[in-house]
C-alpha cells in the first residue's frame, strides 16, 4: 500500500471538500451539490491545485454518478408513474423538446455544426431529478400534486434526454449518420429501457419475494444488477447511469424496497462526492474569466431556464396557470444529468473546455436559482393541493 | 465515460465472483472470505484470466479493506478491552510472540534474512478478528466468557500485530537499522495508537454528544476521519488500516455507535469484495503447484495453527483447560491481516510471489479449519457459560 499513500489523501481531501462545500451551501440555503461542485473547482487544478483528475479519481466518481442513478431509480415506480399520467408525460416530452430546440439552435449560432450542437442541446434538456427530489422534500410539498408531476416528468424528462443522449452521442460518433443505423440505435435504446423497465420490473416483482420469504439480503443483487446494467447501457452506446436508474426501478418493485433506500444512503454518502468535486475540479475557471464569456454564460444560463420554463409550464397548463408555474419552475434545474452529458463531451472531445465550463456553469446556476424560487411559489399557493 | 466501459466491467465481474464465491462457501459452512478469495484465484490471470490487477482496482481494494478495517474498530470499544482486563491481554500478547518466533525461525531456515523473516513472521501474528467475530456471531456465543476474551485478545493482537508489522516494515526498508530510529519509529507508532485510542476516544465521548444534540449525521465525519487517520498512519509508517481501526474505535465512543455500525454495513458489502477478489486474483497457483510447495505449505499452516492455539491457550489458561482450548482455536484464523501483510510484502519486494503465494494460501487454510473446530469445542462445552 506504499504506493497508495497520495490516493489516500487524495480521497481524504476531496471528502472532506465536498463536506465543507456542501456545509457552507446549505448554510446559505443552497442546495449541497452547489457546494461540493464548487469546493470542487476550489481544490482543483485551477485555483489551489490540491487535487489533480486521475484514474482512479474518475473510476470512484464513476461509481458515485452510477450509484446516485440508482438511487434515484429506486424512488421511482412504474405504477406511480403511470399513474402521474398525461400531465406529466406532457411536460416531460415539451419539457424535453423546447430547451432541446432552443439549446440547439443558440449552439449552431454559436458555430457548432448541426451533430455537435444537438450534443450540447442535449446538456440543456435534462432535468436533475435528484436535486428537484431533493428540494421538494426540504419544502415538505412531496404530497402535492404539482410535486407528483413534477417528478414523474423529470423522470419522463431522464429517460427521454438519456435517449437523446445515446442518439446525440451515436451522431457525433459517427461521420456518416444514415438512418438505419439511427433506427438500430434508437431501437436498441428503447428495446433496453423498456424491457428494463417493464419486464424486469415485473420479474422483480414476481421473484422477489420469493428471495425475502428467504430472509435473503437482496443489496447484494441489487448492486450485482446496478453494476451489469450499468456497463450494459454502455455497451448499447447509451450512458452507465441508464442502465444504473432501471437497475434501481428494478429494485424499487421488489419487497426490500424500503431497505434499499435505506442502505444507498450511506453508499451515496461516500462515493458521490468524489463525482460532484471532480465535477467542479474540471472546470477551467480561466475559461471564464472574460466579458464575452460571462454574457454567453447569462445568455445560455437564461436560456436553459426560460425553455425549462415555457416547455414545462405548457405541459402543465391543465392543472391551471398557477401550478404550471411551479412545474415550469420545478423542472428548471440541470444538475448532475447536465454535468454528466458536459463531462461526456468533454472527454469525447466534441466541445471545447470553454464550452464545458460555460455548460457546468449554467447547470450549477440553474440548480441555485431554482429552491428559493419553488419554495416562494409554494409557500404563496397553499391552498392549492 | 467511453473509457470507464472495461472497468465498469470488471467492477461487475469482481462482484459477482465475489457474491458467488462468498455463497457457496457458506452453502458448505466455511467463512464467505474463503469463497471470495478463491472466487478472485478462479477469475484472475492464475485460472480464467477475466480480471486483471489494475491501479484503480487496488485503489477500491485498498477502500475496501479500510472500511473493513474501520467497522471492526467501530465493534471495539475502549472500555469493553479494558473490562476484559488481564486474560485477554496475556492471550493477546503471548499469542503474538509465539506465533512471531516460530514463524521468524522457520522463514530464516528457509533462507531469507533476520529483517525479511521477521517481515513473513508478522503474517504468522496477526488473528482475524473480522473472520472471529463473525464466526462467534454465526455460533450465537458472543455472550460467553470464553468469547469476550478472544474479541478483546484479537483486538491486542491486532493492534500488536499492526505495531509489529509497522516496525519489521521500516526494519525491512532500511539499510542498517540502528536502535534510535526504531525507538522514533516505535515512539511514534505508540504515540499514534495511545493519544488516538485514548485522547481520540475520550474527545469523541465528550463533544459528539453536541453534534448529536443538533441532530447532525456523524457518518460524513466518521468517514473523514477513517480517510485522514488512515493516511496519517501511512505517513508514520504504519499500514492505512491501522489509521482506519482506530478511527472505528473513536466512532464507537459517538452516541451514533448502532446507527454507524448499520450504517457501514452496505459499505462494507460494496467495497469489500474488491480487496478479497483481488487478493485472490494475486495467488500464483503455477507457485504452489509441485510437491515441494505443498510440503512448504502444510508446515508452515501446522505452524501458523500450533503457534497461535500454544500461545492463545497459555494466555487462558486461568479460565480453565477447555476454555483455554477454545480461546487458542478461537485466535488461530489469520484471514484478511495476515494477507493484508503478505500483499504489503509482494508490493514492496520483501519475498517472493511464492512465499505470497504460501502465505495468503495458509491465512486461507486456517480460515478454513478455525470455523467447525470451534463450533465443535463450543458445542461440547454447554456449560462453560
Amino acid at each position: 500500500m506504499q504506493h497508495g499513500n497520495d490516493i489516500l489523501l487524495s480521497l481524504f481531501v476531496v471528502f472532506v471538500a465536498a463536506q465543507v462545500g456542501g456545509r457552507l451551501a446549505r448554510a446559505v440555503r443552497l442546495p449541497g451539490v452547489v457546494g461540493e461542485i464548487v469546493a470542487g473547482c476550489v481544490i482543483g487544478p485551477s485555483l489551489l491545485g490540491w487535487i489533480e483528475p486521475s484514474e482512479p479519481l474518475e473510476v470512484l466518481s464513476e461509481i458515485g454518478v452510477v450509484l446516485l442513478l440508482f438511487a434515484v431509480g429506486l424512488e421511482t415506480r412504474i405504477d406511480d408513474m403511470q399513474r402521474v399520467g398525461r400531465s406529466a408525460f406532457l411536460v416531460g416530452v415539451l419539457g424535453v423538446i423546447v430547451p432541446f430546440l432552443l439549446g440547439s439552435l443558440w449552439a449552431h449560432g454559436s458555430g457548432y455544426d448541426w451533430a455537435k450542437s444537438m450534443f450540447i442541446a442535449a446538456a440543456f434538456v435534462a432535468t436533475s431529478a435528484g436535486i428537484t427530489a431533493r428540494v421538494l422534500r426540504e419544502l415538505g410539498v412531496l404530497h402535492r400534486e404539482e410535486s407528483r408531476v413534477i417528478l414523474g416528468a423529470a423522470v419522463i424528462d431522464d429517460i427521454l434526454a438519456m435517449l437523446l443522449l445515446g442518439i446525440v452521442t451515436a451522431l457525433q460518433a459517427g461521420e456518416d449518420v444514415h438512418f438505419g443505423k439511427l433506427t438500430i440505435v434508437l431501437a436498441e435504446a428503447i428495446g433496453f429501457v423498456v424491457v428494463i423497465g417493464l419486464v424486469g420490473t415485473r420479474l422483480a416483482r414476481r421473484s422477489a419475494p420469493r428471495l425475502d420469504a428467504h430472509g435473503i439480503d437482496l443489496l447484494p443483487y441489487a448492486l450485482a444488477l446496478c453494476l451489469g446494467l450499468a456497463f450494459l447501457s454502455t455497451q448499447l452506446g447509451l450512458a452507465a447511469i441508464i442502465g444504473a436508474f432501471l437497475a434501481g426501478m428494478v429494485a424499487s418493485e421488489t419487497p426490500q424496497r424500503k431497505k434499499l433506500e435505506h442502505d444507498t444512503q450511506p453508499l451515496l454518502a461516500l462515493m458521490t462526492p468524489f463525482f460532484f468535486v471532480l465535477t467542479g475540479a474540471k472546470i477551467e475557471l480561466a475559461q471564464l474569466a472574460s466579458a464575452d464569456a460571462l454574457l454567453t454564460l447569462a445568455l445560455i444560463t437564461l436560456i436553459a431556464l426560460v425553455s425549462k420554463l415555457v416547455g414545462g409550464g405548457l405541459g402543465a397548463l391543465a392543472l391551471g396557470r398557477r401550478s404550471a408555474l411551479i412545474v415550469g419552475v420545478g423542472m428548471m434545474p440541470r444538475g448532475e444529468v447536465g454535468v454528466v452529458i458536459a463531462s461526456l463531451g468533454l472527454a469525447a472531445g466534441v466541445f471545447s473546455p470553454r464550452t464545458y465550463a460555460l455548460i457546468v456553469a449554467m447547470s450549477l446556476l440553474t440548480s441555485i436559482v431554482t429552491p428559493p424560487l419553488l419554495a416562494l411559489l409554494f409557500r404563496r399557493a397553499p391552498a392549492a393541493s
